[in-house]
């Protein structure tokens, strides 16, 4: 038995292991929070600790200089504890800092789910615009005969030129009010929340300020965060990041979160987590990059599931884990930011897309919004593939939600070399089925491959299946200059050689990951047939399928398919929609109509509880196999 | 020219000075916060200060032993600077915290003042009560047939047993929701408001928890802040203090504080202090004595003049002082007092009294609220007191105000052994027509006097009239063991000699203190009788005068009338109501229907500008005599 302690943050964390332990591993085990998107395959470089004193077995790599090597740094996921250890870790917020992405908005590509969304909105008849706006309006300035005080003088003005009955002031808005007045010689914009015939004045700025009425979007996931700066009046995105959760050093699941959220002060450590390290920097790089300042940022919207939800009011959610399984809510009303400190106008409301159960949650409501399967006669499925699988089927008369337990292998979770869809992740794939040489493109163009996202892993199990490296239990067949096999016989494939990418291990895929990725594209299947099934439907009546989710965008559905993952229908029938969670919530800021059609659609869907379906574990133990253990579903799939 | 060094909670504070000069009056001037309650002149023993190296003139007083001596400790008010000097100043906080003063609610008298206010506004036909309110309820407990979420739960229940059309639940509420539920077998206590058909829960309680649903009500003044804990469903005072108001080191007057809050961080510093030293220390205090949390604390009312309302805001308040003399608003919307970082309930509203004018604040009209003398046919007076003088005039039919330039005087201010109506204060005195030697009772039966308040300043003079010391113009007529003149021929009066008191200096009042309650009482009379003239009345014609402020409970109305302050009718038509502020914002708070009428009152209450007014001038000079310079004004007068 050894001793690690991490220092972080000037504390001592101390934990025991045993020799020849990981040191990323030990750290996860003490909760210390070590960045390691690509899930410890040394491929990133990112998990650098610096050994101050004991004993570490850990090589250099090419992610490490001569010169860090000599001061200690060492990579935590290569690390062997050899003894005693103690070791420094980074400061976590600057590590999700570093990890943060800011989109290029010039690119089409990035905004064209955001245009769609709008489109298809419009389309359904449903009014774009939201009631916030901005007002110019003209005063007398006062004299000695006039002596009216401002408010009353703003107030009068307002009345004149929209010809709303009432108007407020808010606080924000009236302590500015003596300064701006004057310094813009009455001529005034206002930032206004109509409601009724009321309005509200948020803001005053000088007529002459034409700084946007920006909006903030969020897409808050159990494993990455993303966002959006939006024009309230216009709808243009003004900017687009996303970064990690920063609660992930509390668990990378649910569950454990909710575990920690239990302990003395651990509600607060949470929400903590998400909006101070994830959040927040979020909105500063997004003001930032738009120019504009946090307070001009005047409501926001988010989109979660049921615990992400919980977690960043941060209330007290062992309920949502424990039988019943009992939220605070599925519909909250409005928050202001304010409460959670979250640095924007002080009077912006927080518009959460509303939960239905404790496992179908504000993500699945705002994603299943935006792909409008709510508004058409034929029958669709919405998947939604994050860190775990949830499903809306339906049409414009009737949906029904159902969440299956896939666990984050869509994500790059669980697989040995597995990564989110970030830069370096190969996300598509084609072997050759006479070499067996495999040929892939990386997210970024990187130089190297740095790990494997969902979509890449679908395409190398689908052409390791077609090529006949695995058989339909995903086992290897035969030795090969890329396919070994350890002492116990458990084969892997190697995609990229580490002499050819510098690495310190190659990234490969063996029997447990394609296992594991088996055990999830079967949960996704089997939820598929029996959510169906309870209504006596079957695959051929679907009349299109949306994929949503960090997935990776170059998803292959004809692969999805070939390996069991997805109904065998015409492939035309299938849509990847991107991060539809992101796009409802979208839709949700701008449009106050589409906000009441969330709302709605949140009342009307059932929620099918598979665990207590009959079959349903039938199901999901035949659809473990490739395709299928009844050949008879797949019919186009022939191998 | 010498520099003294001030260390103030660990800053440096340098001001150049004479040598010779007073340390208080240096620091005030550098801006540097002592505590001198009694006005300097060395009595009350609170301005000390500890020498650190340099050359202080300074005696030793009974407020300092031998070993405090030994250490350096000073007081200020008596030292004089001979030499570049450096003194540490204790933390102003705590001074204010030593300063305050908590009721003693066992004794009726602290609170008849409250439930004569509650019998006045029910006779009035005005209904007591508010909108908050307790609301017991019990659920069944969650079962997986019944997974309905806590949040609908209760307001399915609430809707129940309240009839409420609409129930929302506030984020503290909601975050509280779920182990409140769980630890209290869903049997609850709901702080709920109400407005119209809908409730707004506040707080959610186990149902066994009595804890008293509680209000804030807040007596802004320049000078002192009082303040009362009362329970929102019986209107029962649960607790009753008093303190200083912490600007006062930027200022003793309005303007002062005003111009500083137009510098660079003024706004907050000023607001900061009134709220970090008086209010909340206050608060703090009262919860503790009457036992209750901070957070039970659900809703706030406050009356003070407009420059206080809008320093307490945190406003730009330059326009308040320059003409043409505009404040931000009269009426300001309900505010969360969570903006103010009050500490309270976050969801607590904070309800202002209105003001009508640069001059005439939300103190005057909730005073001439509480007075009711709008609920009378009668022709009525009321005259607020306070750090300067505000009038209104009327009746049941019509409101007239105006404000005077009184000055301090009334509060012990400008008057060399002047101080405020506290403990040690000299409130009633008399003096042997024959002998000359004085009589007076002081505020706690102190054993030594430390100083003179309003209502002991007007007795002394009045005395001092009726028994020839002093002509009609305030001057001394002969030397006597207790009169003396100086070298520059200025006569004083010694109400107590230092000998008797121990203290370093005479409590004694001399000309020039003399002449400036002259001025001030000459302030009141003038701008009465200038008020009444301007509607062609006269004294004889007011049936009532209610007399409210910080000039003493103690106040002789006959003596008010000798010296010429209050005209010269039936002394059984005046009245001292005290702190009428406090008790109209406690009406205010308790009572929507109060708070409407006052709201009322405001848009009904004209202002009379009296510095405009045509013989305002020369009534006032013509005042500034014993009792005037026209006997006639004055008949039952005979001295």
């Amino acid at each position: 038995m050894v001793h690690i302690t991490f220092k972080v943050n000037g504390a001592d964390v101390q934990i025991s292991a045993n020799e020849g332990d990981n040191l990323l591993a030990a750290a996860q085990r003490a909760n210390v929070a070590i960045d390691a998107p690509c899930s410890g395959n040394g491929a990133c470089g990112k998990c650098k600790v610096k050994l101050l004193s004991g004993a570490l077995d850990s090589p250099q790599t090419r992610h490490i200089s001569d010169e860090e090597y000599a001061r200690g740094w060492r990579l935590s996921c290569v690390s062997r504890v050899m003894g005693d250890v103690t070791v420094e870790v980074p400061d976590i917020a600057s590590a999700y800092r570093s990890r943060m992405k800011v989109a290029d908005i010039s690119s089409p590509r990035e905004l064209e789910i955001f245009s769609r969304t709008k489109s298809d909105i419009q389309a359904a008849g449903i009014e774009f615009g939201s009631n916030l706006s901005g007002v110019k309006v003209t005063m007398a300035a006062p004299t000695t005969d006039d002596t009216m005080p401002d408010n009353e003088r703003l107030i009068w003005a307002l009345r004149e030129v929209t010809g709303a009955e009432k108007v407020t002031i808010c606080f924000y808005a009236l302590k500015k009010l003596a300064r701006v007045l004057r310094e813009s010689d009455f001529s005034v914009r206002c930032v206004v929340e109509a409601e009724g015939g009321a309005i509200n004045v948020l803001d005053i700025l000088p007529a002459t300020d034409a700084t946007p009425i920006a909006g903030l979007v969020v897409d808050l996931g159990t494993t990455s965060v993303a966002a959006l700066l939006v024009d309230m009046e216009s709808g243009a995105i003004l900017s687009k990041a996303s970064t990690g959760n920063g609660q992930i050093r509390y668990g990378a699941d649910v569950i454990n979160r909710i575990i920690e959220s239990g302990r003395e002060g651990g509600s607060e450590r949470l929400q903590r987590a998400v909006i101070d390290e994830s959040i927040r920097p979020l909105v500063g790089q997004m003001c930032a990059s738009a120019g504009i300042g946090e307070k001009n940022v005047y409501r926001m919207s988010l989109a979660g599931n049921t615990t992400m939800n919980h977690l960043l009011l941060g209330l007290y959610s062992e309920p949502v884990r424990m039988e019943p399984y009992i939220p605070s809510f599925f519909h909250c009303d409005d928050l202001r930011t304010a409460s959670l400190h979250l640095g924007l106008h002080p009077e912006a409301r927080l518009i959460l897309a509303p939960n239905i159960g404790s496992y179908v949650g504000g993500d699945i409501t705002a994603g299943a919004f935006a792909s409008m399967l709510w508004n058409r006669d034929e029958l669709s499925l919405f998947i939604d593939l994050g860190t775990n699988g949830e499903l809306v089927f339906g049409n414009n008369e009737f949906l029904m939600s159902c969440a299956c337990s896939a666990g984050p292998a869509f994500e790059g979770g669980d697989i040995s070399c597995g990564m989110r869809a970030t830069d370096g992740a190969i996300d598509s794939m084609t072997i050759d089925p006479e070499t067996w040489e495999p040929a892939f493109t990386t997210i970024g163009n990187t130089e190297h491959p740095v790990g494997i996202c969902g979509s890449g892993i679908i395409d190398c199990i689908a052409e390791l299946f077609k090529a006949g490296v695995i058989n339909g239990k995903g086992k290897f067949n035969r030795a090969h200059r890329r396919v070994r096999f350890d002492e116990n016989g458990m084969g892997s494939y190697v995609i990229a050689f580490k002499e050819e990418t510098g690495a310190v291990k190659d990234v490969a895929i063996n029997e447990v990951d394609i296992d594991n990725f088996i055990r999830a594209k079967g949960a996704i299947f089997s939820a598929t047939m029996t959510m169906l099934g309870s209504m006596g439907m079957d695959p051929g009546m679907l009349e299109h399928v949306y994929v949503a989710g960090g997935i990776g965008s170059g998803i292959n559905m004809d692969n999805a398919v070939t390996i069991g993952m997805l109904p065998d229908i015409d492939r035309s029938h299938f849509s990847y929609i991107g991060n539809s969670s992101l796009s409802g919530a979208y839709a949700m800021l701008t449009s106050m109509q589409s906000r009441q059609k969330v709302d709605e659609l949140a009342t009307t869907m059932t929620y099918l509880e598979l665990s207590t379906e009959p079959g349903y574990m039938d199901s999901f133990v035949g659809a473990c196999f490739l395709p299928h253990t009844d050949a008879n579903l797949f019919p186009s799939v022939n191998v």
